[in-house]
């Protein structure tokens, strides 16, 4: 007689690619986006009370597929147990972008979207789409984090905990600093036209790749040896290893590039009418349970500046990630060691809520 | 009747500004530099057994009067005791450079000068012009940390000590790729047209000096708002603080900074016939005694590159500079708090010999 073995057999958690249509859109600057989009995709079952929802959004460069090295059955972000839902940042080629937004507004006059801009994208999602009213955690990692964050101060009620991975609250004065050098690497390129370019400007794309994994990672990953191997690719030289960048990450369109940028830069949690730029109130605002994991070698997020934000937020946990790969230790996929840790980290923060 | 105070009255240190005439000058990868000249100025005069002698070459940028901020009566590097002798640095506009050079090797076209290249002709400058057998300290802070290892390693018998100031003696994979970041920045622009524009590149050099001043200083320079005094200069904001970098460092050709810049890159102690390529012989070879003094925010040479060295050289001391001001806290004149530290180091070292 054969033994039914229910607890060892699990569908296939369930993923799906949507887009949200948001209709004309107005972003905190007052601009309206017009039939503006919100890409997304969702991993796993949303349960009967919808009391089961985790928010990771993108990041930088990244797109919804992205997110799914962090995703997995053991894994902190189980979607057995939870529906995941990872809406795509604006500029990120997927949702509204210079690349596929028409006119008035397409390439280079594709306008600025904040931070904020985004998350309430995603929290229309989250209500009219799936019906959602609790979010068991908001996930991020680098500018998915400053959204966290984001989240956690203008919708306490509805945000359970964050967990923002090497990224901040606001973007600091040297963060913003190293962005302009890649975005004005980009632009001195007379074939970039202000965004209106015919082939695309491939001497400022290559500045800025350039200019970036001078950043991304850390001077330890280097002396370590280690961009020989950078995401699988193989390098003898340090110029190897650029090639490699540049192609990994070709996908990018510089107007879009140049849009996820001005978000970055952008991004201050305090900036909102509930705050008037302040920030001791804004994360003074953030009362659920945090988790906030900056790495030790990240030059764009050093972890004092995440220090400083956790002594303002009432209900924060400061736990380093220590490992080379800098800033990239919070890229799903990308440091096996740094992957437990954060995973072991959301797990702790979710036992709280 | 009055009396004569001879120990407190001191002649005023002579400096002297000069042009040495190297003639047709072979560079280490044997193209020959017609008529090659290097700048120079001396401090203080040199004693009749001419023992008294420093060296202290210039950095990135610098020009021999830049170095005048580190020499002074009652410093280490006092002119009323040493004789101390500031070459030019090939490429900086008062040595040969692209800006001053004749066709064939004008413009774009000017060869790569290495840091053997440079202390060669330092060490003719020394020997036709003065002289010099013995040179009590080479001095140097950055790029001209660099040529202080090289000087140690080359010329055992004649260089007594050396005083390494943020500065490695070889560049590491990280270093080169971020001034490769800088220099495609600047190439970015369609103006710079291989070395041959009409007019400076502007859009270019603007972004060049934005990446640059990214990592120059240290996020906690920035953290600590001191962006805003840069230099004696006012900014509100980081975008203002960019403007004074600028306007600060304009006196810089294009070229001049892409031949500077290749010869950063290319800085390699062990790069010599007496090592071929081992940088455990090569560092092996600092026989003399060796004041190592990083600061602890450098982003471009970190003090784990220093200490890996250190370890490597039979008679060093490392010690760590701790300043905010990053890889400035070298710069003489910027930090005086670190610039009393490297000064009480310099002396420390000047005891040994």
């Amino acid at each position: 007689m054969q033994t039914l073995s229910c607890t060892t057999v699990t569908a296939q958690p369930k993923s799906t690619e949507g887009e949200f249509k948001l209709g004309d859109y107005k972003l905190d600057s007052g601009v309206v986006l017009a039939d503006a989009i919100l890409g997304y995709e969702t991993h796993g079952e949303l349960n009967a009370d919808r009391s089961n929802v985790i928010l990771y959004p993108t990041w930088y460069t990244g797109r919804h597929m992205d997110n799914r090295a962090a995703i997995g059955e053991g894994r902190a972000l189980d979607p057995t147990k939870y529906f995941i839902i990872v809406p795509d940042m604006f500029g990120n080629g997927l949702s509204s972008s210079p690349t596929n937004t028409p006119s008035p507004h397409d390439r280079g006059r594709f306008p600025l979207t904040t931070t904020y801009d985004n998350i309430r994208a995603q929290k229309r999602l989250c209500e009219e789409v799936f019906g959602i009213k609790r979010i068991r955690s908001v996930v991020g990692f680098s500018m998915s984090a400053q959204q966290a964050f984001h989240w956690g101060a203008v919708y306490p009620d509805m945000v359970q905990s964050i967990a923002p991975i090497c990224g901040t609250a606001k973007t600091t004065p040297h963060d913003w600093l190293h962005l302009e050098g890649m975005k004005r690497a980009l632009q001195a390129d007379s074939n970039w036209a202000g965004g209106d370019y015919e082939k695309p400007p491939e001497a400022g794309l290559r500045a800025f790749h350039t200019v970036s994994c001078g950043w991304f990672l850390s001077q330890t990953y280097f002396r370590n040896g280690k961009y020989k191997n950078f995401l699988g690719t193989k390098a003898e030289t340090v110029a190897d290893f650029i090639e490699n960048v540049i192609s990994l990450f070709s996908y990018n369109d510089a107007n879009n590039l140049l849009a996820m940028l001005a978000t970055w830069q952008s991004a201050d949690v305090s900036n909102h009418p509930k705050f008037g730029g302040d920030l001791a109130k804004a994360l003074g605002a953030i009362r659920c349970p945090a988790m906030v994991m900056p790495c030790d070698n990240d030059l764009y997020f050093p972890p004092e500046d995440n220090e400083i934000e956790v002594s303002m937020m009432p209900n924060a946990e400061f736990r380093l990630i220590k490992s080379d790969a800098g800033h990239l230790a919070g890229f799903p996929g990308f440091a096996a060691e740094a992957d437990a840790f954060v995973d072991q980290g959301i797990i702790d923060l979710l036992k709280q809520v």
